[in-house]
């Protein structure tokens, strides 16, 4: 049981994002940042652009920044997204199982409860909270090194 | 995110055997009743078997039965034992990631806390618990068909 490597760098860009101030990202720092190919964030980025989490600035000076406050994204919207599948057995699936017990499943509805209770969790934090839990992201992402760093970040984004 | 067939089966060969009172359950009865083939069960109780969930009795009329009382099996020890990795993310492992936010990151803290939550869940229910919120699980197992059938099971395994 995991999450996807989709869902994993979704949040680090957002995070990426959040650290980095209201100010535009560019996608070879972000890239170099996390040891990505390019292509694969690309790829990341189309749902959290399509579902409003972050917005795409076209041109020589584009990139990408958080189209909401940090503080607005519930790391739960992001992985309810970027995961495509949360079916714990086949049960949860109309069309999934020949289980006898669909429909009267113990078993089905502990884990619909279990599923629930990480979603709960997931709730309570926002990409603005687990940015910033780290007083250093700035300078573990390299951001302090970009042209035009006016410091820690994580103000203007609030 | 879903837990795998292995998991998933294994609850429910628990469930089975919980269901079938304390007697001996054959493989070729358990495949029919889940619509699995009997090589794909043997897989499955292997770390059952090997666990101390089951045990398997050899022989003409041998097959398989709980080890414990189905009511001293919860559901987070049987998935704790079939799923082989609960790494949220890259970072949960220690040779797993090149995100330079590890060791300090809010994200992995976050997700290790929604799936202790997830756990929790499942800490509470036992075997017993789930074979048991069905009181159909004989007839819909097939059980009332075999041979040496005495009416609803559920009381002799606890």
């Amino acid at each position: 049981m995991r999450l996807t490597k989709q869902t994993n760098y979704a949040i680090r860009i957002l995070m990426y994002c959040a650290a980095n101030d209201g100010k535009l990202s560019q996608i070879p720092e972000i890239a170099t940042a996390y040891n990505l190919s390019e292509a694969f964030l690309f790829k990341i980025l189309k749902p959290i652009v399509k579902h409003g989490f972050a917005e795409s600035i076209r041109g020589r000076n584009g990139g990408i920044r958080l189209a909401k406050p940090a503080s607005d994204i519930r790391l739960s919207d992001v992985v309810r997204i970027t995961e495509d599948n949360f079916a714990m057995a086949d049960c949860f699936e109309s069309d999934g199982t020949d289980c006898p017990l669909i429909d009267h499943c113990g078993l089905n509805s502990a884990l619909r409860e279990a599923l629930n209770a990480f979603f709960a969790v997931l709730d309570k934090y926002t990409i603005q909270d687990i940015a910033s839990s780290n007083s250093r992201i700035d300078e573990l992402l390299g951001l302090h090194l970009l042209e035009g760093y006016e410091g820690p970040g994580m103000k203007a984004v609030q």
